[in-house]
């Protein structure tokens, strides 16, 4: 797959691949410019169809990339996908971390596979629109879009400019009309609540994300279901919402700590979040997990930073940004073959911001 | 510059720029491929040099491209940069957030110039090569360099292929062979260390990074002079030197708080440290800042999750990758009036992992 990627088409629908368009290593282009007596810089020109070389040196130059089996002009003779960064609640610009490993893992994946990432923050309509001019231009074998979910015009002018998508971590429902790639959010906010129930713990306080995001609505679900599975009561005053920030946790945490009969344990929405649970502990003057257990959810590299190191749900990030990258990829049968969307099995990450409860302290 | 960047030749010694090879818009390509009668696709391929287009088509759509100002074939019409990620102490693997803001500072550095920026792991001298033998095929304005020092024999390559290089944070003492951005680690360390002076502090404790880091001796002169300047003496014991990692910052401060005098201050060499200087202190039945205080270093965006937040010195990533970002597409005179090393100055940033020190409970 690396070696065929090198000459692959830029677009779905095109499927040959002709072995001239090989690119040449730095060793022939360097001999090729002694051979010509010119720089190795202007062989690059040449190569990459500049006009400012003077028309014997390009014949010249040409004939010897000819006669090394390399076609001047077969521009982007390599692989590359575009990387769209949308501006989600957590922006490039604040640099989350949730969002910077997806990165991390799709740079690593389109590496492994030859192929080069190009980075383009499409925060606003018009970013996009002149990402697409781009892409259009140079080619590319699709885009990876994360915290931007294309629709509509969108959906139609990658179509027409047969760019393909594919979209991680979804925010809303995903649709048959785009591939994305997910995490199972629903097992996760499950497991991390029956962890919780297994150690003990009945008066278990959630904090959910935004109602409008897919992720969060599933993740309160298996929260439900835990609970309900276990037949201990919802209750619903232990039930918060809001930004998957450090400061919306610490904001819902500090109410839930004042309450009379405050919870022995807290499922958050995200680690983000978590660490803001952990910052209402301290200012109550409580510990985790002597006090109150948390969990959290991502398993973001920082989770094991935490004091304590945060329990957590592992959102396999790495592993999503590659499978995306496989799809995006996939040609013929393989295309066909594919669902329009999957997701990755979540676990559950056991460090020391959970434990029993301390049942003599209430 | 947007503009120009667009046109603008792949190598530093080329400066002609024809308007001509301005790249056309998706609504120009649209109707040249209404024109032609087409897809958009199709137009795309002509425009890209592809070799899958019936040679009547391509002639008619070539000829519809000129019309329209453009010239087929000048490759890469557009501003394009390569970040290149080496193997540090922290990889992209290990998802460092140090790393991590450095991409996204370049990325928006990049987008507000209308340049794309194509990001490449080179943890290996093999990785180096081949990222090489692509760039010189494609081209691209110059390369940003994070965690990997290019020199001998890959500093020659690079000019032979006319591709300017910056460096960012250099890990070592930065010769005049490579341009570089870095921060002023010395006064970094200085203001950390007068920070807990002024706030009344005298045994202060300092965990410096590995010895052959060119950040870490001046991090840790910056300390020593803050020392001096305030008359008070330097305990060697309390000179310690580990990884900048959470468990180096940790298994150090546990050996700092067992002492029999211990500090009641620590400055820590990076956030990473700090984080784990936070675990010791809980490990240890301890609080920050009411037993001992901390400051940090890089200011990461998590260094403010902490719990308590992270009282830390700034490193201006995104800045320092917008300076580089310039210094490689300086031109002419720019250039030339270029220093080959430039430091952006650090700020100490107060948060509440630091107070002064308690002398009731000593």
């Amino acid at each position: 797959m690396p070696r065929k990627a090198v000459s692959e088409p830029a677009t779905a629908d095109a499927t040959t691949s002709s072995p001239a368009a090989a690119r040449p290593s730095v060793s022939t282009l360097t001999s090729i410019a002694a051979d010509a007596g010119v720089s190795l810089s202007t062989v690059s020109k040449v190569l990459n169809g500049r006009t400012d070389v003077a028309p014997d040196t390009r014949e010249r130059i040409s004939q010897l990339l000819r006669r090394s089996g390399y076609q001047p002009g077969s521009q982007l003779g390599f692989g590359v996908v575009d990387l769209l960064l949308g501006a989600g609640e957590c922006t490039v610009a604040k640099s989350s971390p949730w969002a910077e490993e997806l990165i991390s893992g799709t740079v690593q994946a389109a590496a492994a596979a030859n192929h080069s990432v190009i980075v383009t923050p499409v925060s606003t309509p018009r970013e996009f629109d002149r990402w697409l001019e781009l892409a259009a231009v140079r080619g590319t074998h699709g885009a990876l879009s994360v915290l931007h979910l294309p629709r509509g015009a969108e959906l139609r002018q990658l179509a027409a400019a047969g760019i393909p998508v594919v979209v991680l971590d979804p925010a809303e429902e995903p649709g048959a009309e785009i591939r994305s790639v997910g995490t199972t959010n629903w097992q996760g906010g499950l497991s991390a609540t029956r962890h919780l129930i297994e150690l003990g713990h009945t008066r278990i306080a959630v904090i959910a994300g935004p109602a409008d995001l897919w992720s969060s609505r599933a993740r309160l679900d298996g929260y439900r279901a835990a609970m309900l599975a276990a037949g201990l009561p919802v209750d619903e005053r232990l039930i918060r919402r809001d930004a998957f920030s450090p400061s919306g946790g610490r904001e819902q945490a500090a109410r839930l700590l004042t309450m009379a009969d405050r919870p022995t344990a807290i499922v958050a929405g995200s680690d983000a979040q978590a660490f803001g649970v952990l910052q209402a502990l301290r200012d109550a003057g409580l510990r985790a997990p002597e006090d109150v257990s948390v969990v959290g959810f991502d398993d973001i590299p920082v989770a094991s930073w935490a004091a304590p190191a945060l329990t957590t749900v592992r959102q396999p990030l790495a592993a999503m940004a590659a499978t995306a990258f496989r799809m995006l990829r996939a040609v013929g049968d393989d295309t066909a073959a594919q669902a329009h969307h999957i997701e990755l099995a979540t676990t559950l990450v056991v460090r020391d911001s959970t434990a029993p409860p301390a049942k003599r302290r209430r």
